[in-house]
C-alpha cells in the first residue's frame, strides 16, 4: 500500500495527488500552512483522509511551540485548517476529537514533551481508526454485491481517500476478493478528474478490470442494462439521509432510480451530521472557474467564459438504496436507521 | 459570420474547429482523402455541416476527373466519404441528393466543364438550403422560449455544425435577439469539449450570457430550479421520436424528466431516418480510447486503462417534448407527428 500520509519526523509526508497518474511525488509539510494549502490544493483530499490530515496538521502546529505557547498555537492552526475545505465534516469530527484530546492532556497537567507524544498519538490512532473502519465498511459492503457484479462508481474513495482501503471503493477491493466483481465503470468525474488519475490508477494496482468512462455515459449503460449497481463515498450524510458528494453524484444517482439500478453510499460515522436536518443545509464548497476551464496546464474554454463550479452536489436520501458504514448497512427509512447508529 | 465552409478555387477551405477556440485555423482540402481524413478528425462536425462538406467533397473527387473517368472518381469518392461517420444521417442524405444529381445530369448528356459546374451548384444549394433551414428552425423554436428563459444546452449546434445559425443554438439566438433569453448553461460535453470549445466561442461572439458547466453539473441545476428548458441537436431521428445525439444527451434528457424541465430536439428533415423504427437500429460511432484518456493534449487517466468512448447516445422519443423542424414544431406522439412531416 503507497503511504499516501505519514507523520515523519516532524512533518507531515503526502503523496501529492494532484500529480497522480503520471507522477509519484511527495511533499513534505513542515509548517501548518504548508498542510493547509495541501488540502486546499488537493494535493490531499477524499474526506476521511482530509480529517486524518488535518489530525496530524494540529499536532504540527504545536511540535515546536513552548509549554506556554501550546494553546495558542493550538487554536491558531485549528482556525486555519478549519477552513481549508467546508463541505467535508470529516474533517471538523477528526479537529474536534483532536481539540478534546487536546484540552484533557492540558487538564492533566502532563509535561510538554510528553503532551506532544500524547498529541501525536492521537492522530495516529485516528488514521488506524479509520483503517480499521474501512476494513469493516469493505466486510459489510461486499455483502451487497451479487456474483458477477459490474459496479460504477464516481470520484477516488479508496486508499488515496482515507487512511486504510477506502470506502466505496474498499468494498469493491473487498467484494473483488470474494470473487464477486466482474468490472468496474469508472466516472472521470469532472473537473478535476479524480476519478480518471486516482481510481483507475488504484483499480490497475490491484488488478480489478476497470473501463474509463466520460460522466455523460453513465446512463447509457445504464441503459442497456449493463450496470448492476452504483456506489459512492460521501461527505456529509445528515439526519435524513441527504448526503454531499463530489459533483455529479446526483446526477448518477437521478439516472440510478430511472433505470431501476441499486444505488450505495459507504460512508465511515465520521461523516454523519445529525445535527443538519436535510441536504439543503450543507454548504457546497465552490471552486475556482479555471478548474472547468482547462485540465491542468490545458486551456480548452474560452478565458473569459462564467462557469459554475460547486465541488459537490446534494442527493436526496430517496434515491439510496443502503448506506453502508463500520456498523454495517441501514437501510430506509435513513431518518430511523442515522438515529439508531448514531447513538 | 465565421466563413465554416466555403468551395474556394477548386479546394474545400475548412476552419478546423479542433483549433478552437484557442486559434482561429483553416485547412485547405484539395483531394477527397483531405476532405475525408478533416471528417473523420473533426476538423468539420455537427451533423448537417457533414452532410455540406460530403456534398462538396464529392465535387472535388471530380473536379479535375476526365469525362470519361466522372462516373469512376464519383462512386471512389462517394464511397470513401460515405464511411467517414456512420451516425449523423444528415451525410448519407446529402451524398445521396449528390448522387441523384450526378445521375440526372449524366443521363442530360451535359459537357463535362459543365458538368462539373452544375454538380458544384447542387453543393452550394445543399449549403445554402442548410442556412435557410436553419432560419425556419430558429424562428419555429423561438416560440417555445418563455421570457426570461435560462436554457441548457448540449454539444455545439450552431454556425459551427451547420450550413447556417445552427439548429438547437439557432433557436438560441432567434430566441435572445427576441429578448426571451436570460442566459445559457454549455455542458462542456466531453470527451471532445464541443460545448466548452465551440458553443461558448459562438455564445460569447453574439454576446448571449452564458455559463460553462461540467456535464455532471446539469442535475443538481435542474434540482435547484435553474433550468427553463433543454434544447439540443440531433444526428439521427428515428420513425418514433427515438434519436441519437452527441454522448451525454440521453443522460440530460433522463434528468430532464426527472425534474419536470421541457426538453426540445432542433434538427432539420434531412436529419429524419424514417427507414429506423426505432433508436435500437441506430449505428453508434465508437472512437479511439485517448479521447478519454486526455484532456486536450494532457494525458490525465494511466494510458493502458481501457476504455468506453462511443461518441453518441439514443434518447427515447418518449422523453422529448416537442421537436422543431424547418416545418415546425411537432409533439408527442412522434410516430404520427414524423410520418404527417415527412411525407
Amino acid at each position: 500500500m503507497q503511504k499516501v500520509i505519514a507523520w515523519q519526523n516532524g512533518a507531515i509526508k503526502l503523496l501529492d495527488q494532484r500529480r497522480l497518474p503520471l507522477k509519484v511525488e511527495y511533499l513534505a509539510c513542515k509548517k501548518v500552512e504548508d498542510l493547509a494549502v495541501a488540502i486546499e490544493g488537493l494535493a490531499v483530499r477524499g474526506a476521511p483522509l482530509i480529517g486524518i490530515a488535518g489530525a496530524y496538521g494540529l499536532v504540527l502546529g504545536v511540535w515546536h511551540s513552548d509549554a506556554k505557547n501550546l494553546g495558542a498555537d493550538f487554536r491558531k492552526s485549528y482556525r486555519r485548517i478549519k477552513r481549508t475545505r467546508p463541505t467535508a465534516v470529516n474533517l471538523f469530527w477528526a479537529l474536534d476529537r483532536m481539540e478534546a484530546r487536546f484540552n484533557s492532556l492540558i487538564k492533566s497537567g502532563v509535561a510538554a514533551g510528553s503532551f506532544k507524544k500524547k498529541l501525536l498519538q492521537a492522530a495516529l490512532d485516528i488514521h488506524h481508526d479509520d483503517a480499521v473502519t474501512c476494513g469493516l465498511i469493505g466486510r459489510y459492503g461486499a455483502e451487497l454485491i451479487k456474483k458477477n457484479a459490474v459496479i460504477i462508481t464516481h470520484c477516488n474513495t479508496g486508499e488515496l481517500a482515507t487512511g486504510g482501503i477506502g470506502t466505496a471503493l474498499g468494498v469493491i477491493s473487498i467484494a473483488h476478493k470474494m470473487g464477486r466483481v466482474r468490472s468496474v465503470y469508472v466516472d472521470e468525474t469532472r473537473p478535476l478528474l479524480q476519478g480518471a488519475r486516482l481510481t483507475t490508477w488504484e483499480l490497475a494496482r490491484q488488478k480489478i478490470p476497470a473501463t474509463l468512462i466520460c460522466d455523460n455515459m453513465a446512463a447509457s449503460l445504464m441503459a442497456a442494462g449493463k450496470i448492476d449497481c452504483a456506489i459512492v463515498g460521501a461527505d456529509r450524510i445528515c439526519a435524513n439521509g441527504d448526503f454531499a458528494n463530489k459533483i455529479g453524484t446526483y446526477s448518477l444517482a437521478v439516472n440510478a432510480r430511472y433505470h431501476g439500478v441499486p444505488f450505495y453510499v459507504a460512508a465511515p460515522l465520521s461523516t454523519f451530521d445529525v445535527a443538519l436536518a436535510d441536504g439543503s443545509r450543507i454548504p457546497i464548497e465552490q471552486r475556482k472557474p479555471d478548474e472547468v476551464r482547462r485540465f491542468g496546464q490545458c486551456r480548452t474554454a474560452p478565458g473569459k467564459i462564467a462557469v459554475f463550479n460547486p465541488s459537490f452536489d446534494v442527493t436526496p436520501g430517496k434515491l439510496v438504496s443502503a448506506m453502508i458504514t463500520e456498523k454495517g448497512v441501514i437501510r430506509p427509512p435513513f431518518g430511523r436507521a442515522i438515529k439508531g447508529i448514531s447513538g
